[in-house]
């Protein structure tokens, strides 16, 4: 018998359970103890439209509601650190820690490239701690992340992983060995997504779905980069851990099937 | 207070209603009326990859499971007429049809760009009455049409609507006045159900997302084309009706709130 035809379907939506009261989507997940990877556990969070489409003109902001944003800052408040990639930075004003000021803040982390960063101009920090981790040698970022005034920024910088990147496995190695993150959150964008997704480095997936047709030029939300290079990696599978909804938005949680394959 | 605070969150999974038995995925839908409308009442129907493709090298077959082609098939059978575009029929073996031979089968609808199509090689019709709707003056497909042997094909000349395209709402018009079709499935590819949706002419979308990143260099599930022309509508808003799931495959039904807006 075909293992398919025996798979129970199950109807999700509009029946359900309502989450009670303070709960939340995301307000109760469970993780891997942290003392089990020599790596961060590294989540991704992105929104898609229903076409697949990240964004409008490189923000995401406008796609996600209210609600999408709140399971954002869940989600922060269970990592020790939130990375970002340059372009995003550069796309849109970001704040890239939890609503209470009070509350002990992720560390925020910039991936950069070869450019500079307006981290004084975009970056919303208040008492968070920013890394800023640029390739070696790249003396303009530092001396620009030292200009950043009030806001505390490090700069680490990389070894090239060839094309001017930085190498993403070694930085989250020192992410974990010597800033203590056990868990990693990744906000996009496309480029840095992908790329974290090509060396394997990534652990869970969280992709909320606003009920919007983008049609716009851009690529998929994970797009291997601008200048189209050929991916790096074959399909991955997934499998399902969790799907909510909250006023026609979906959220979706993925875990990889085999977060350490190298392609 | 703001609308989105008070926006109830719900749990749809693992906490869930199976369905019973026989019910599957698509098994009680309900549609408006069909003397409601002036055109077919338009059903979409697409499979994509958790990054927002949708397939392998044209071909989607490979992305949804057994359970996917069987609330294709369900959808099928609940309407008059299924429709793809050439490309999606030069691409691989199709079968626009119910599984069991003796149900009355949906007309099925090629809409034809400019060159020929392999209707005897790629289309499986049993019994099934084929239209191929080709450019006015497309002699070659009207000729290769009365070539297809035992399938009964029937040509018709649509007026161009610029681009050597297919006037698609006039072919709609003809389908529901002459050949009585009131609801239409469309079943891809990305371009045609990018044709129809810039037009206004789609009342629902069926996605299925399959557990996988396929990471490849193909744009979204609804692309504007090969030669990636300016897009010719803006985003549109969809309402989630329903949502199911199944062996971590995700079933979402949206309805297009103005689906007669045209841009």
């Amino acid at each position: 018998m075909d293992k398919d035809t025996r798979t129970t379907k199950l109807r999700l939506y509009p029946e359900h359970r309502a989450l009670a009261g303070e709960e939340g989507i995301y307000g109760d997940l469970e993780f891997p103890p942290p003392d089990s990877h020599k790596l961060p556990y590294v989540l991704m969070n992105m929104v898609s439209s229903v076409d697949g489409r990240p964004s409008v003109g490189g923000r995401a902001a406008g796609i996600g509601s209210r609600t999408d944003r709140e399971a954002m800052r869940a989600l922060r408040s269970r990592v020790d650190a939130v990375m970002v990639g340059a372009g995003t930075l550069r796309a849109e004003k970001l704040n890239l820690g939890l609503d209470d000021p009070g509350d002990e803040q992720p560390l925020a982390v910039v991936v950069a490239g070869a450019g500079g960063l307006p981290i004084r101009e975009r970056l919303v920090v208040g008492r968070q701690r920013v890394i800023v981790a640029a390739p070696e040698g790249s003396r303009r970022i530092a001396e620009e992340g030292h200009e950043a005034g009030e806001v505390s920024v490090r700069v680490i910088e990389t070894p090239g992983s060839g094309g001017g990147r930085a190498d993403l496995r070694w930085l989250l190695g020192v992410l974990k060995s010597e800033y203590g993150v056990d868990r990693l959150l990744v906000e996009g964008g496309p480029t840095l997504n992908r790329s974290l997704i090509d060396e394997g480095l990534v652990h869970e997936l969280f992709l909320t779905i606003a009920p919007k047709l983008l049609l716009g030029p851009e690529a998929s939300i994970l797009s291997a980069g601008q200048n189209n290079e050929p991916c790096g990696s074959g399909p991955r599978d997934l499998t399902l851990i969790a799907a909510h909804s909250a006023a026609d938005e979906i959220f979706l949680r993925y875990r990889f099937q085999q977060p350490g394959r190298r392609p």
